[in-house]
């Protein structure tokens, strides 16, 4: 019983994500939301206390999803440069299976009392901080250019969170093409240019074959001369 | 009188950008709007029809500063990529110099009624055409790399945009820091990298060692047999 519970919840909770996301969340009421999930509101109400418990569940579980990823990407053995392309490419996924929710959590916070404003405001703080963290590692391990970490940070997310202004699941590009796409564009802003060692490594490759070059040129010499 | 008139409904819209941004729109109320502008009530409704009118106010303001800056750089002689640059610039300038307006811009579009949400979404559509625009001719003049061109404009737009969410004019970082970073960050992510030039030189020099490699070989060929 107890899980049905919470499975009945869980899709009210996605019904009013789509509603909130449409309408906007002081348009959408608690009626449009019960009959779109084809429930009565007597059922609705067993379920949740009021338009405002619905529209914390969506953020709820809009920060435990990105942390969730993030945190599992993070604590892996892994350098920073490739974790922050699993970062690029979790938060590309995870906004493009879920507009509805992202919809609300990036334009509905003026809906949630000032408390709760202020937690979701410290848990994001905490998310960019986590990222800064990866990119600080990644400068000081000479991977990343010097630039100022936060601001890396913000160019990744803006361009990553800006899906949810414009992808349409029916559009040409998909979720991983998108996402190889950014982490390409943003790589080659941020990383440190590889063409700088294979550049020397050609030209110290070059200089060595033209000494040689020189030397036989000079044993040849004699008999031109 | 006239442009007493004018002067006066300008600051109650920039008022009501401010109260939209800061409390949402649906939850700003007019009293609040007059008590902020330092007007009173009666003296409101001489300058303003409702609130909605307020609304499509900033909207309108807004899409006219978007589209006045980008028609001037787009009609200038200059290369895809100076165009592309400047667009940037332009965008981060009016994004750090009007946030309440660029708030309620972005976040508070299910307030308006819908033939203006069709009108806002059509001014949008071609906005990002003109930028689409640029991006293509520099891909056809060499300039750009053969990316999507609405995913480089979107990009773009994402990490430039994504300012409203964070930029605070207290901050350590300026307009002109922000724009000249996020325009290197872009460039070497969607222009052809200058390296290819580089690569031409290795070429030519490797060309060049390899005649002299002939000319040995020659000089070489009648002693050896």
């Amino acid at each position: 019983m107890r899980r049905i519970r919470g499975v009945v919840r869980e899709e009210i909770v996605r019904v009013a994500a789509v509603c909130f996301g449409e309408m906007g969340y002081r348009a959408a009421t608690l009626d449009t939301i019960a009959a779109k999930a084809g429930v009565s509101k007597v059922t609705l109400y067993k379920h949740v206390a009021s338009k405002e418990d619905l529209l914390w569940a969506v953020f709820e579980r809009t920060l435990a999803s990105f942390q969730q990823g993030l945190a599992e990407i993070v604590r892996q053995d892994l350098g920073p440069d490739e974790k922050l392309r699993r970062i690029i490419s979790h938060q590309v996924h995870l906004l493009t299976s879920n507009l509805p929710f992202l919809t609300v959590f990036f334009s509905e916070e003026t809906g949630l009392p000032p408390h709760l404003v202020t937690r979701v405001a410290r848990e994001k703080r905490e998310y960019d901080r986590a990222i800064e963290r990866v990119v600080r590692q990644g400068i000081r391990q000479g991977l990343i250019r010097k630039l100022p970490p936060t601001l890396v940070v913000f160019a990744l997310l803006g361009m990553v969170n800006w899906l949810y202004k414009w992808f349409r699941t029916e559009g040409t590009l998909g979720p991983a093409e998108i996402s190889t796409l950014f982490v390409d564009l943003l790589e080659r802003g941020y990383l440190k240019p590889a063409t700088g060692q294979s550049g020397d490594h050609v030209l110290r490759a070059l200089r060595a074959i033209n000494r040689r070059l020189t030397q036989v040129e000079r044993r040849l010499a004699p008999q031109v001369g």
